[in-house]
């Protein structure tokens, strides 16, 4: 293979109840990355749209994931990426985990698949270490993996792939303002009341159990998070109105996706989730806040191949 | 019907990492409780043993339960129950928990099951409030319904049914002290880090997961408690060295029943349940402590009926 093309979908981690433990991809946004071998060893980068990202291989996303491949792997040629991000970079759409999960994909298809999966995760992990200061893997697991991913532990990693019901469809609204990772995860409380802990971890095995039984009333009851959305929630231009509107619409939940400023809901139906995009959108709609938003199905398969010669 | 008798089972609530939240129901313990209609209204109540244990129904688990139950019926007649336990009081197996749950269950038989499962529930926590201070459902859920049950919220109640692994065995081991429920809620912290709580949670979303997929292997990774089991397991005779001999012996996880003393471990198929109990005698026997123990297959049904007339 001398070039692949990518497709590396946008992610929602920290699933309402499951901060830091769960994420999903949405079939909608993602970034198209190209892979060229190039004679000249070692990696070169091409951002295509987003030119004030880094080009510089060791201060990019992709790049930093890139250069950890191949100085395991040592090949004898050189690998040029290009980039065309569909995601807006602090979007909470997992934009960092895309260009990071794609770059381990793309990498490994010009090696010739030396990597498990694990070994993916791992290497996109470094990626995300590079955007947030913390090597997480909630949106670089559903991002290779797809559907809906459990990240029990990152260190030793353990990801499990968890069920997707059928039905189950999202709504997402992107208000264009930027909030960093690292901010959004510094303004958290560091600890928290032993009764609200147990709350939050009934709630996320009613979620995990809602997923596996494909029960959105499920869902829908355990889609409650009382430590991180009460304070991340003040970063995000009229959040409390907007969850109202999603759930006065019929979404089963809605909360934070990643560390926003997107925000998410999750429908029984695409349908629904049409309707509660729309409800979503009539609360910014005049406002002074710009937005970008969509519609969409769980994506499933994770990054896919485009095309590839 | 005129008198029934039941066998109502043992339960180990707070499965490690799931405190406050799981349960599961045992074959090999429990206690025996006979309803009988009698005359004269109102409550009577039988210690066969346990003599120690009042028996006047206001200030006995079971009478509290039964009480509720016929003021809001007004049945034309009384009950008297005999109450035999199985279960020592104090012993971490849902010893309270038996007694609410039988009698809210055979009280609902001679009335003629005007009850939902839900209300039975709820009238078995009054039991439960009595004994504990604290109106939970950890040990009331499992006790009536058999099998894994998670409560994912107790105002509104809210209880889920999970599934059993086919193999799970359980092995158990009470040694002879007593640990009130109360005093070992008090030890506990109030507050922890948000660090700590993440990866609890992340636990208990992988058992939770490793029971619905059957897979063993991340039941065991994922029977972790880093919060309350450092701390309860200090009013437990030789508990590491119980935990270290009960994983060495090749159980999948152990931890505390209830809120100990007893320590039960979960294994997969009752011949490895087996060794690792004896390997849990091996560590007491010839000690100061006094202990019962048993290997047993998880409870599928709940309360039973055992005859009726």
């Amino acid at each position: 293979m001398e070039k692949i093309t990518i497709f590396s979908p946008a992610t929602v981690a920290n699933v309402s109840c499951a901060f830091d433990i769960m994420g999903f991809a949405v079939e909608e946004a993602g970034d198209r990355m190209t892979f060229h071998k190039i004679p000249e060893k070692g990696i070169r980068l091409i951002m295509k749209n987003y030119r004030e990202l880094p080009s510089v291989p060791e201060k990019n996303v992709a790049g930093v994931v890139a250069l950890a491949m191949i100085e395991k792997r040592q090949p004898d040629f050189g690998i040029l990426i290009e980039i065309e991000k569909g995601i807006f970079p602090g979007s909470g759409m997992g934009s960092s985990g895309a260009s990071a999960g794609g770059a381990a994909f793309g990498v490994n298809q010009l090696l010739g698949n030396p990597f498990t999966n694990t070994e993916l995760v791992q290497f996109a992990m470094l990626g995300e270490a590079l955007a947030s200061g913390v090597a997480h893997a909630d949106n670089v697991a559903p991002n290779l993996f797809g559907g809906f991913t459990l990240v029990r532990s990152t260190n030793p990693l353990d990801v499990i792939a968890l069920p997707v019901p059928r039905k189950l469809s999202v709504s997402l609204i992107h208000p264009l303002i930027e909030v960093k990772t690292k901010n959004a995860r510094n303004i958290l409380k560091k600890s928290l009341l032993l009764k609200d802990a147990v709350t939050q971890w009934g709630n996320v095995a009613g979620l995990v159990s809602g997923l596996f039984m494909e029960d959105y009333g499920l869902i829908a009851r355990s889609m409650q998070d009382g430590i991180v959305e009460p304070v991340r929630s003040m970063l995000i231009p009229m959040f409390d109105k907007l969850k109202q509107a999603v759930l006065n619409a019929g979404a089963l939940g809605c909360s934070i996706s990643g560390s926003g400023p997107s925000v998410f809901a999750l429908s029984e139906g695409m349908e629904t989730a049409a309707v509660v995009t729309k409800a979503m959108e009539k609360v910014y709609a005049g406002k002074d806040v710009p937005y970008e938003m969509f519609t969409s199905a769980i994506n499933k398969q994770g990054v896919s191949v485009l095309n590839k010669k």
